[in-house]
């Protein structure tokens, strides 16, 4: 079943002569599967396939398109045994924590088809001509979204199902009317490709050509630039390192055709802690903390890496008691060598260079917290600021809660932060904080950690540089699909050559802006 | 009343001892008024005024903003007389141009302060939570758009009013609760000065700081660069030439923290005219295109730059119509000496590589008709398709209207395109050729040329690159605010820490998205 080549529509292709293969994190033991490096030809054919078929999925209607997206999830729920098998081997990760990220996944198939049903990523507007208004005749305009083309998706490593081959910018660009090429993570190709046979097999059921959707694999950075740097290329969707995300963001940029790069990239979400929540109950709020640093063994975008805590004896309870909690702690490996080896450097330089005191599990590459005086964090900030990927944490002890906003104003952009505070603590002095990071948070959580994410309208998982790319869209959540599609107006078409979207007589039923005014009715109801 | 220095905030500034003038347009002569070139430390210092009240802008409630946007357009308004009249020197325009653009103006302020009243582009949304929800509960989440900081605005050389420092990306910025720091275009430095002194009055006005705005002039690229790679600068709009908007865009994206720069810049805005609208009237046709190739001197963004025409009879009497109009046509000074070099090279070059048989009036700068065959076009497609800013239009002569598709096949982003057919010709045949465009046009025109932009919620003035940086957002029309607000959402936050936009009460009464409907509703009533 896992052949180990690209599958460029419906065609298995081997052409690369360099082979890969990966190792269970668990037992670091060499997994079955070779796996072909893709070649620059490769790259090419898939997105000329893309592009042929660009304007099949560009001009379905979107009852059509909802229909794809969801027998694509019912064709990858089908494979459910075989994927979680093989993601469980190739991640290390608990079996409860696939089974989750499948069950995730699946809704993502559901909702997303739901949402485009519904169309509201159409974002459908009218503004009806007057042909008396002086001194012009108002032109009759309307205005929908359109899919920009060809998107090319590069699969995360830690969220193998939700945010990889079958996950939610693959499904959200498909949604939006956009042929997908999807590089796939090479530290778990054979569950990139058992997802990719999944949705070829989707896009079958539903009729369409399979050239909609290739999966490419390779371990070469190589592969990845020339994806990106593709003339058919149209857009890029990337979760993953700020080193990573970069090198693509400057590919894209620096192409004679620039095209946007939506890349979710490093964040280490603060925590900010007022007092009274640790003299309350230490011990439960280090039970909660750790329980989201180490969820997904620590290799979650919204892991909490920052904590910033009042120095004093509630701090120093906490300390204790997180240490405990460590200190018994089981084994987690990491997804793969690569991180494994980020994180023991990350955290030896804050020992090393930041003079952080760190508390850690006896065993290699377990949680860790690193401990730092206010001196030593305004001393080395850019180095405490920055992500090291897994489940580490850097506490900041700070003089007391007015230096909040002064650690605030260091923090560049972030996904999510939290503040943690009593009742009394929130409504008296929280006000300011939660202003301040307004400034540079994509989301903000009261008592509560950013780990767990949404598809909610309100959603927002995102944030400025460095955290994502471009801090107005968002890669989780239903506002996702907005960043496939653009706005093309239709000025004066007549009636019979408009999109069904923008008929006068909505024969889609969906929700307008008409005159300004949110409007399910046709005119002639109005 | 002109000074000639940089406006920062309420300080005249005159650092520089580097000065520059200007030329009128019509005459040649110099105009009074000596400039000084803006310095590094003049740039630096209004960002970091702009930087130093981004709090107090970003969190002024929706109905101060549009206070002061309203009042700074009241303020505007008061200076008329002065403004119109220097605009005209520095412009050469003819005066119900000037005119009209700056009711244009004035009108955007006006509609811009209602929008922003409304709260509709604060995109409010509300998922509430279900804490019984299996098996985890839900929580409440709400999202915003909040001001992304201090946005940097570069005027346009042919809107000096309405796209420059009173104008759109001024305007929205405001609104959208970002301090602007505008660089003024060095055609037209007087004009600049005089809207400067005028919006600082109106944000006295309206009792704000004026840190929020600054004036930066020069005519050094330096200047423009160091504004867009400065620290403080969170966006750039920008609307004028390909490499002008190209080179801020590497700019930006070269940045430790690359930021988002909002180009306006080339288009040739393609017109597709079925012949049977040339067999019936091929003089109106050839009127109303230069009419609208003519508006403001031809320095339009919308101006139609490329007519696609069947060969033949037909064609060849609209060519006639349209020599005649020009033979007769009187003189329109290009707004400065740099636009009317490129124009008469551009022209110059058709002719010479392109073969480009050249129809034009007696005098220097007048418009032009350049016409080539299919076999001419097919070979020089980049020469031809690559926008000569002034009024000057490429005639391709198809060999028929299949033609059409292909043509459209090789053009790159527009801001516009058009499709000119008879009701018979436009339900037949022209269904393709309106799928064809929704690949690069932003806007579509049935019957009519893309000059002339309604302010509307429907309207969209941008497109791929190079019509612009980034299709998903436009610089003109009421969806030019989205460019400055990004997405936060609030995750369990109590209702007395809420922003008044996401209070349960919704004490603003904006329309909001509520579990997926939108709704002006607070929960009580639902």
């Amino acid at each position: 079943m896992i052949r180990g080549c690209q599958l460029i529509g419906d065609r298995d292709s081997q052409q690369g002569t360099e082979t890969f293969h990966t190792l269970a994190p668990a037992s670091g033991e060499r997994l079955p599967g070779c796996f072909h490096e893709a070649t620059g030809d490769e790259v090419n054919t898939a997105l000329e396939l893309a592009e042929a078929h660009a304007d099949t999925l560009r001009f379905l209607s979107i009852l059509e398109r909802a229909r794809l997206v969801e027998l694509i999830g019912d064709s990858v729920e089908r494979s459910r045994h075989q994927i979680e098998e093989r993601c469980l081997l190739e991640t290390g990760y608990p079996s409860e924590r696939v089974g989750m990220e499948f069950e995730r996944m699946i809704h993502l198939w559901k909702v997303f088809a739901n949402e485009v049903r519904l169309g509201h990523s159409l974002d459908a507007r009218i503004d009806h001509s007057d042909p008396d208004r002086q001194p012009m005749p108002k032109p009759d305009l309307r205005s929908m979204r359109v899919a920009v083309g060809s998107v090319v998706v590069f699969g995360a490593s830690n969220f193998p199902l939700a945010l990889s081959v079958g996950g939610s910018d693959v499904i959200s660009a498909l949604g939006a009317g956009c042929p997908v090429v999807v590089k796939g993570h090479p530290s778990h190709p054979g569950t990139s490709e058992l997802l990719g046979r999944a949705v070829l097999r989707g896009i079958q059921d539903a009729g369409l050509p399979s050239g909609i959707f290739s999966l490419i694999q390779g371990r070469a950075h190589e592969v990845g630039l020339a994806l990106a740097k593709h003339p058919f290329t149209r857009a890029v969707g990337f979760t993953g390192s700020l080193r990573g995300g970069r090198a693509l963001m400057d590919a894209a940029s620096s192409r004679p055709d620039p095209i946007p790069v939506y890349a979710e990239m490093g964040s280490v979400n603060p925590q900010f802690v007022f007092p009274e929540i640790l003299t309350a109950d230490a011990e439960g709020f280090a039970k909660q903390l750790f329980a989201s640093v180490t969820m997904g063994n620590g290799q979650f975008c919204t892991c909490p890496g920052v904590i910033v805590v009042p120095d004093g004896a509630d701090c120093d309870a906490f300390v204790r008691a997180y240490q405990k909690i460590i200190s018994n702690s089981g084994a987690m490996p990491f997804l793969n060598p690569g991180i494994a080896e980020a994180y023991e450097a990350g955290v030896a330089d804050w020992r090393t260079s930041c003079q952080a005191k760190l508390h850690r599990s006896p065993q290699r590459s377990g949680p860790v917290l690193a401990e730092v005086s206010w001196e030593m964090f305004l001393a080395h900030r850019k180095a405490l600021l920055e992500e090291v990927f897994g489940p580490s944490t850097v506490l900041i002890r700070c003089p007391n809660p007015d230096a909040f906003l002064e650690a605030a104003k260091m923090l560049p952009g972030q996904l999510g932060a939290s503040i943690h505070g009593t009742k009394d603590e929130l409504t008296s002095v929280a006000k300011p904080l939660l202003a301040a990071l307004q400034r540079f948070a994509g989301r903000i959580v009261i008592n509560g950690f950013p780990t767990g994410i949404e598809t909610a309208y309100a959603m927002q998982h995102g944030g400025p540089y460095p955290a994502t790319s471009d801090p107005l869209h968002t890669s989780l959540g239903l506002a996702a699909l907005a960043r496939w599609a653009r706005p093309v107006c239709f000025q004066n078409v007549p009636e019979e050559l408009l999109p069904d979207a923008l008929k006068e007589a909505n024969p889609l039923g969906i929700r307008r802006l008409v005159e300004g005014e949110w409007s399910e009715a046709t005119r002639s109801e109005l």
